[in-house]
């Protein structure tokens, strides 16, 4: 793979490559990993690219590597740039033929979603987005659960994502990761809710397989100075008349990276919770509590966690393996498109779909928060 | 004390005996326990009670034990009827001047609330009403910090409160515990809002010391059949523009009595959870998370929680001793007030102010709920 | 009932009086609470009795209560003082026609125990040890779970019971539970293995259904100048070769009052906490892990724990329940006999023979311990 | 580096690869990966290696890759073999000029160890054996706050891994993983001690600071057919008379890694449990319990845990990152080696030493366990 952005500072970007690099089934072969080519020089040699593949600018990167012969250039390029970022980069490597990953949230409106929708149904390639939570074995086991009528019908979901890290205005002291989240120019009309709050809607649709159809959200900006939300509540309405809730904050101090969702259906109910990934809780009327656990190899386990799960039980595996397994699963369905099959459903990754989904969910969620928590729809 | 409800086949009318039991310092001497006379005498004998003190209907008790002697009439008269059987009993045993405690929420309507408020003033008895979780030791502990100033300025503050045991239509199978909740002319406007949000609302409200000035409600009713509300999430306002969620509902399967509050500060933030009641979690940014356990007795352990504790740590304490808390606390400051003292501000416990409270907030629920979420002021 | 002990400063005392109390079957009449008559004149008075059933001496309440007319003599007497004042009242008390409730260990020695269990034999009369922990809803759960064969063969018994309560020479402070409990003249010829030790050993006793046969343990006094352990390991083996382990400690500091079990058997397993008494965890190889808790009603819940619970899940049910659990069957068996029936074994309680077990547990792991951990049979 | 062992079926030794592959600084460039060549040149190949560096024999492989120029011969060997297969190829990679790492136990007996051990002072090479439980960065912490006296002096250490994938005789049912280990040619002379046993002694050992002096041993083989321990319980003796506790099992039903351990001092206490790794819970006599996480960056989190951890707290980091943990430090210690530089203490690794240690452990306690459980000497 080739990589934009991720270079001396990112947070994101060493993530992409360890989880790129954990199952040996990816090589970063190039990268433009800052607009700073002294940067991008020190990642990339760091890294140990050669010094012939490393570029100052993503267009150059683009542009040249997509001149290379077939067995050099990288089968996918990721895309791990701040939101404003996305769109260009994204729009420029589909067309120049390359699978894209590219990191969430898709981009800046609906209206670039949906132009980047438009362009991989047009070229053809396949694109993957790094909702990463969806990587977890005990979400890939919620979602097979619900999807197979195990809880019933469902009536209620509920999601939350806390985190505290911008309980004060850190993004006036220097950290990268608070400064460019804290500037509309870079991330765009929403903070929280763009930051996280996609990722729990991202899990919401995922886990129940249920679309938001509308919404009312009641948005804060608690830190003074700061100019998008860093707080918020919203209802949701999933279609079928379903309800349900999507709180996020990252100013809720002591908070760590505490996403959860419970989904309940008329009969049973399941919890998951990010900070204790391995456990799957399921609560039924009328008999004791089960416990799914990642590595459990039961016939009863389904067939969706053993596949993106690596170690026996007891052995936690974390976020890194989980967002490896979205990079896998992208992996193998790349190989798959190139010998001509059809993308593999036991392996699925969130794509273009999601992203578009993602984007209008921020501007509904936006709309709603300017007009007294009205109802809109998504 | 004289109890009002509370006959053979009640839930709460036994927890309320056993809680004024615990402790050694009340007596049952006298009851009418339900408007069956026969059930009456069978939970009046069964109680050891002599059957001159047990009566066929609630006017009649209060009216003849009135006219006992001092050292013969109870104290106070405890209201275990549902909610449409308090108003009554509780202002003609006010006004026979008796003290009363009562089970919440206080009544049918804000109009009946500020006629017992009234009531209490005028004639100057004491007045309980069983928001019985402000009794465990922790969230005493968690009231002491809030208040004290230990978390900073507070900036969000969550509450939910989610059961089960109506997910399916039990009031239509001879369940009466909920028969009558699901019933609009005992119940009162809401369901799930007036048996478990308004202690929720309470809990906020008590834990925090600040008032919720306005609301936006999304009030569901999943249960086929069903009248009233049996879930439903609110947007808070509190004073100063502090924001909040509350979350309830009756539907969910599983959840047994998950009550919990999160509050956070600028400087700190606590989590308390009914079901785990004997831990404090307090999280900072700049320090290891901390737990406080009821029992402990180091000087930081504060003086709220030791004052509601009777056992060493590691000795749970549950529902019964957090409901039995209250009892004590009602009953030291009715010997208080017979020695001419004013209430121990130490031995609080929620009384006619918080039931016009829980009333105020049930009406701008419903009203909310029936008008599109609009925001409502309570 | 009459009482033996428990006077001001008792920390058991009270808990006996709030246990006997809760259920309203049983009624405190007479007393003596300390062989300071003082002291036990403020005890007894503080109580609401009479001032004529109230005693300076043991031996004088015991011979003047049972002169008592039947209607006026208590049914039993509860004994709550130190080790070393058990064996005397509990003797005359059932030479003198009362049925007998003490608290554990039973007395000072093997020899003493037997003589007691003859004793009861002889007179015919009930006898109830409060080994507390068995009263608790989830643990007889375990038990009929054990019993009932559902985990298979069982291996392996796993008890720990760690304390960090006397990490420090408290016995020299003033502390009264800890002066008599590191005086061998009152203790007898243990400490933490006495006061807790026997604890654990009743519980693997009682949940497995299985006596321990022999032992090995590594006793230690890790608190200079204190006399007796107050730490210790033991190996157990039960009947059938089955192996198991014991570990106790009274200055395992931050650790409260934390006593668990887990029993192992060919086809499933189970894990019980006192400090989270309202869960019983159940393993299985083939299938996700099951949590019963108390409270829930479901056919499969068994029939034990449900007879031990007063309110439904999630309202937790804690220390005092569970010791109420014995006072209430101790009741209901008193009655049974009354009646001429025999003891019912749905609501069984501890009794002489364990406390024979227990005097003859803590005889084996003195030896042991004071023989470089020989194997000493039990 | 190269490694030995590890091919198709083995568990182990895919993760030493992901631990490898993790942080980017280590490349994988040649193997003996089975004594089947087929069997290692499918694994070779499939990890991308060249065919000629693909071998049939550790032997040749040794051989062959001592002789290759510095520039492309592997820094170090990794040898993740059964236990019967770890002494041979690590003298010898020592011997032709290797860095070794291997995984544990170290080897079949004490003279081995101490025959590697001269070995590895001789040749001067770096030595890791993969204790990889002490990669967690909790456990780094709590070794931290161990030696720097936060907890006063240790008066008791208990340390327990349970696991239950051996409660069935699986090794007789083709299950490669538990077919070496249960044959004493190849597994050595302990089952369960060996495979788990040596991690707790190595955790206990490397987070207190202490050496084990003496120990009696309890052990038992629960399967019948065994030849091995599955199961056992052992006292400890560390220097100064600390005592302490090791409990091990492979037949506990449900138990899945269940590694944890408790360091008690006479100031405050620690426990940590390896299947929820990223919390430290630390315990004092008289101030809140305390609970340190992975990834918070506060002056009061230790410089020890960060230069652990990848990721902000919250982010769970599992087994593989902990392995991986070694992986780097060994890796960092052989650039500063070649650099000229001591070992750097902050990123120790376990080795030689711990090797030894292990192997001595073993040996006292299987002579233990054959003898009655006879205290002796480590």
């Amino acid at each position: 793979m080739g990589m934009i952005g991720g270079g001396e500072g990112s947070l994101i970007g060493p993530v992409h490559r360890m989880a790129a690099r954990l199952d040996g089934m990816i090589d970063l072969v190039s990268g433009a990993f800052s607009s700073n080519p002294v940067v991008s020089g020190i990642t990339g040699t760091g890294e140990g690219l050669e010094s012939s593949r490393i570029y100052g600018s993503w267009q150059e990167m683009i542009d040249r590597e997509s001149r290379l012969p077939d067995d050099i250039r990288p089968h996918f390029i990721a895309i791990v740039t701040p939101n404003h970022l996305h769109y260009g980069p994204a729009k420029m490597a589909l067309e120049a033929g390359f699978h894209v990953l590219c990191d969430k949230p898709l981009c800046m409106s609906v209206a670039e979603a949906i132009d980047l929708h438009e362009t991989v149904e047009r070229t053809g390639k396949l694109f993957c987005l790094t909702h990463n939570y969806t990587g977890y074995p005990m979400v890939r086991r919620a979602r097979e659960m619900v999807l197979g009528g195990d809880l019933g019908e469902i009536r209620k979901i509920t999601v939350e994502y806390f985190q505290g890290w911008l309980s004060s205005p850190v993004e006036t002291t220097g950290n990268k990761q608070a400064s460019w989240r804290a500037d509309p120019e870079k991330a765009g009309i929403a903070g929280a809710m763009a930051d996280i709050g996609t990722h729990a809607f991202n899990l919401a649709e995922y886990v129940s397989g249920l679309e938001v159809t509308a919404l009312s959200a009641d948005l804060h900006t608690l830190v003074p100075g700061r100019k998008l939300d860093d707080d918020g509540n919203v209802f949701l309405e999933f279609r079928k008349g379903i309800s349900g809730t999507l709180l996020a904050s990252q100013i809720a101090i002591g908070e760590e990276n505490n996403l959860s969702i419970r989904v309940y259906g008329n009969k049973g109910s399941i919890t998951w919770r990010q900070m204790e990934p391995n456990s799957l809780v399921v609560m039924w009327p009328d008999k004791p509590f089960q416990i799914y656990r990642t590595g459990t190899t039961f016939r009863d386990a389904g067939v969706a966690a053993p596949m993106h799960t690596r170690l026996p039980a007891g052995h936690p595996e974390g976020f890194i393996e989980a967002f490896a397994n979205l990079y896998r699963n992208f992996a193998l369905n790349i190989v798959a498109a190139a010998e001509g099959k059809s993308n593999d459903i036991m392996v699925d990754y969130p794509g273009i779909y999601e992203g578009v989904r993602g984007m209008k969910f921020l501007e509904a969620v936006v709309a709603s928060g300017l007009h007294g928590s009205a109802r809109t729809a998504v």
